[in-house]
């Protein structure tokens, strides 16, 4: 298929525009060094080597990844100083040991004592140390110990002072800064946490303890506050591929959205003032029901359509308001959607299919599972 | 990992209880026995070989599919006399034509006569047919030609007419038995849907065509009524692994349901009443939002629980009133989702875990794709 237009896909296709990629990874890239910080991108999105390379600089060196299965995924094909940013789940543990034996530099994450014991009852072999971030809770609500509670100094403490194990740094993540509209509040919850974890880190120094810290999500790192600066790392993922969702919350513009999913018009329902199209929740995710006045995604150069509803292999599309003119909209003819969440539109795919300039280059395939 | 007690599974895993496959199969075999019609079992919820086979008594022949990738698999797999019940899409005509000069038996399906032209240009080789059914929508709102409009009649003669073409049956999908609740009302669209093919199979023979006739879905085949009887087929699909949707609708209770998402406790979040699971919108669809008391799924023997939110490999859990007892669910404790949408649940997973009394026994693969 390489050289190839676009229309040559089968659909639905989740689709790739290459230089958009470089170029959002690029400019991530330029804003951390700007910055003075370390960039550890997330995997979590696209999960695929070739992504990984770009958003690297090749390096192959410092990421982070949301699953296990990912950090054997790059672990096999030669990347190294791995951050595993995941509550360390305890029927894990020894693939976790497996992989610290055996990189230079792999790290895990916890938020309980209780994952501390784990840790110490699987002591690594030929010396090694387990290398741990605490993972902090600045207001996102998930995971993570309250930087209010005291015992997110005490659990720190137990970290740097148990054999075996090190205390590598201190992880939060801004996912708040997903309820954001515009730059002035992505900002807002960016200095919240970093000034948190800032906080955090001078109380730490202030019982002797120095390490690491990184913030992250892709709305804040695309728009920085200048104390950043002082922290070692920042881990934002989504940026690579950006998505609906982003350019509404400010962290792009539509014009930055790597990723598209081709998709087929397969009915005329004239009765029900409908089309439908080829691409159902099996080709692009479910999440951001209700909030887009376009539905489940924005269709690229028709937004006064609506992707209504889907079931597994059928989307329902309707005008916004007034007929539809199904003379514009033949059987057969293509559509293309903007995911709303391409982190959850990329899972529902097995290959990605790479263009530039809507011409074929070829596919990456993402690693799955746990 | 065979012989293993389910525990042994990192976790999510979905896992598929294999006796109550073989239930679901085998009492659907039966009712369709009984009333005499044709059981062409649809493959979309779980893609798999093991299970299709179990669904066809292990004859590999009669099913339908959802994608053409399935088809793809199935005839790679032997298996023979295979419906792609999809508005035939106008990029996978030369692919539908391979299988239709490779197999015995495949069959396509239409609603519209741009879809008849688009076969009328690809002859088939050796004087092979297309064998062509016309979708009828009776009602469910989806796909197919409405059954009370002139232009389905005329198709069916078109189809019927066209060199190369045959007409081989008409197929309703009756969905909209989602929407009930209770036997009696699924029986009440059962009915409906039935009277409204069979009352168009009278018009078709009154003009000299006769052809099979085929309705389907799980509600309405697990409580059918007896006038399909006079069908010639049935092709439900879900009922293998069957899921809470379907205990709400009551096609079955939720003991029949054969599937589960296994997941651990990964956090405590006590300042927000709520547990940490690792399982997310990665693991278990978010299809199903908003309609079930306890969430996105019903957490097996927590009745008391709800599975709030999730992100991508996170879930929330709290109580649906008063305050959690963590002492209950330790970190690392099991949990047990039964998920609200099978299909859609099975699609997250690249591996399903194949159990009997939970003890497992094997490892079936989807496929996957379009």
């Amino acid at each position: 298929m390489e050289g190839e237009p676009l229309s040559a896909l089968c659909t639905p296709a989740l689709v790739v525009d290459v230089d958009k990629v470089k170029r959002n990874a690029q400019r991530m890239i330029e804003r951390c060094q700007k910055l003075g910080v370390q960039l550890r991108p997330h995997m979590k999105t696209h999960k695929t080597l070739e992504c990984a390379d770009i958003m690297t600089g090749e390096s192959r060196r410092c990421i982070v990844v949301s699953t296990l299965a990912e950090a054997c995924f790059y672990a096999d094909h030669g990347f190294d100083d791995i951050l595993y940013a995941y509550s360390v789940p305890f029927d894990k543990v020894e693939r976790c040991a497996a992989l610290s034996e055996r990189l230079d530099l792999f790290q895990v994450l916890l938020d309980h004592p209780d994952a501390l014991e784990q840790l110490k009852k699987r002591r690594l072999r030929d010396g090694r140390q387990w290398h741990v971030w605490l993972k902090l809770d600045c207001g996102n609500g998930r995971a993570g110990v309250l930087h209010s509670e005291p015992e997110a100094l005490g659990l720190a403490q137990a970290i740097a002072e148990t054999e075996g194990v090190q205390l590598t740094g201190v992880y939060a993540h801004c996912g708040n800064t997903y309820n954001c509209r515009g730059v002035e509040q992505i900002q807002t919850v960016a200095q919240e946490t970093t000034s948190l974890t800032l906080q955090f880190m001078e109380k730490l120094k202030a019982v002797g303890i120095t390490c690491k810290s990184s913030i992250g999500s892709t709305p804040s790192c695309s728009h920085p506050v200048k104390d950043m600066a002082q922290l070692s790392e920042v881990h934002p993922g989504n940026y690579a591929f950006y998505d609906v969702q982003q350019s509404v919350i400010g962290s792009c513009s539509l014009e930055d959205v790597a990723v598209r999913v081709l998709t087929r018009v397969i009915g005329h329902c004239p009765h029900r003032n409908q089309l439908l199209i080829d691409c159902g929740w099996s080709g692009i995710s479910l999440d951001g029901a209700g909030k887009l006045p376009t539905g489940y995604a924005v269709i690229e150069g028709h937004p006064h359509l609506k992707l209504l509803s889907m079931t597994q292999e059928h989307g329902r599309v309707e005008p916004i308001s007034g007929p539809l003119d199904y003379r514009k909209y033949p059987l057969g003819s293509l559509l293309t959607l903007i995911p709303y969440h391409s982190c959850a539109t990329a899972m529902m795919h097995t290959v990605y299919h790479v263009h530039s300039d809507g011409r074929l280059l070829g596919r990456w395939t993402p690693t799955r599972g746990w």
